[in-house]
């Protein structure tokens, strides 16, 4: 792989005019009837998403905790729904990794080598040791962790440095750190906190941002739109996962998938014009 | 299974003397040759380790990275190890996990229901939200992030809330949240840093720890023996990984790992005794 993660995702943004990412986290007990009976229901569903969303995307997200889940079967679906993603459409793998330099490096293999995702997510508790060996891959890129999209994100992310909450001193160091390494640098910011997206985006212009929490967990999208874009025009990748992977229970799911895909898509695309 | 993780530590600590864990971390690349050949390199050496240090240690400590590092035979080969383990020896599985509570509820299945691991690591960026899954499992346990080891583990950790460091503030939400749930939560506290062992034991009198940062990486011995035990009397997790696994890198690489155990027992007691 030659070319970087930002040109990868930007030109994915760009040909299918999208900034929709579908978050693949599957759960068993809710995969449609007509895919229980597949050999390995989790693949068979992944695949069929991912086959019937890829041209209105512009990344897929799968969360490792869905697949680990499974056990087995499960990482090996995990690994073969990746296979099924076109080559233009980038993968972020979303295992907010944070471990020692040592252990962060096995998590970098197990990404990008085993798994061949583009992009991971991480969390900035260990500081830069626990970034190094995915921030030194000049063709990948990291999310880090700054405003999470849960209920209780506040408890520790909004415990005042000298004035500033903690999520704005995150966006501060991986400012810093992006000057360092050759890999990409961005920002996990959740759409449920609109005033945190403007912060973010101001403290840290250049990065580009990972905007989870839109649909099941009520995110305003207007602000994701608003905020979202880096200075250079990057477009934020914004997360859907619930609302379009069980947009059907039937035997439709994947175009029901599409549907709503397209939808969120129209969505933000309606909002990207009227901030113009 | 009817008993807690700390009754089950307990037991294991004092029917074997110890307060040695192990951290189950291999690397492909560093395995004796003797194992090399085995259908699954990763399976024969973790095996190998489990069967020969099983009585010596109060726990397994396995890190998912390395073992995802080789794919699904990665994976089937933590499962099998894991198998290997006593009943009677509790298995940590540290992932550091740190998502929105609909995924730590999937990571809780995995390390849980399909890996069967009495405990887990976390990470406490995300609040209660994402510990919420492990703690509410009565007879499990979870080791919450406060001070790592690594050497930019200052970065963020010591980060000043109104005049306390990010990692007491932990300590302190960690005594909060354990008062609310049933299962065990802990504190992992880095042994390079021996000041903070102190600072967090008197934060946290109850909290059991778990100590990473004795061996390669320099760690003290003494401090980690003199902080770590609760109030309750409960004993620290003092992990050790590569000064172990790696003892020797011939054919008797399991009777070495023995040793190398039985040498860390023995330094831990003489030092237990000195602190009498």
């Amino acid at each position: 792989m030659s070319t970087t993660f930002i040109d990868k995702l930007r030109e994915a943004q760009d040909r299918n005019r999208s900034w929709v990412c579908i978050g693949l986290d599957p759960v068993m007990g809710q995969l449609p009837a007509c895919v229980q009976q597949a050999e390995n229901p989790l693949l068979a569903f992944g695949r069929a998403i991912v086959e019937a969303t890829a041209d209105v995307v512009s990344a897929f997200k799968p969360n490792l905790a869905f697949w680990l889940a499974e056990g087995l079967p499960g990482l090996a679906a995990l690994q073969g729904v990746i296979e099924a993603v076109p080559d233009g459409i980038p993968v972020i793998l979303d295992g907010k990794f944070g471990d020692i330099g040592h252990t962060a490096a096995a998590y970098a293999r197990a990404a990008f080598d085993q798994l061949g995702a583009d992009a991971v997510t991480a969390n900035p508790y260990l500081g830069v040791d626990a970034l190094r060996p995915f921030l030194e891959r000049a063709e990948r890129g990291v999310f880090l962790l700054a405003r999470t999209s849960n209920p209780s994100a506040r408890q520790v992310q909004d415990l005042s440095i000298a004035g500033r909450p903690l999520f704005a001193e995150v966006a501060r160091l991986a400012v810093a750190w992006q000057a360092d390494f050759p890999g990409a640098c961005g920002l996990v910011v959740g759409a449920t906190y609109p005033q945190e997206l403007e912060t973010l985006r101001q403290a840290a212009q250049r990065l580009p941002f990972l905007i989870p929490g839109i649909g099941a967990q009520g995110g305003s999208l207007a602000e994701a739109v608003l905020h979202g874009p880096t200075a250079e025009g990057v477009g934020p990748v914004i997360n859907s996962s619930r609302g379009i992977l069980f947009a059907s229970q039937g035997a439709d799911f994947a175009e029901a998938a599409r549907r709503a895909a397209l939808e969120l898509r129209a969505q933000i695309n309606t909002q990207r014009e009227a901030t113009l």
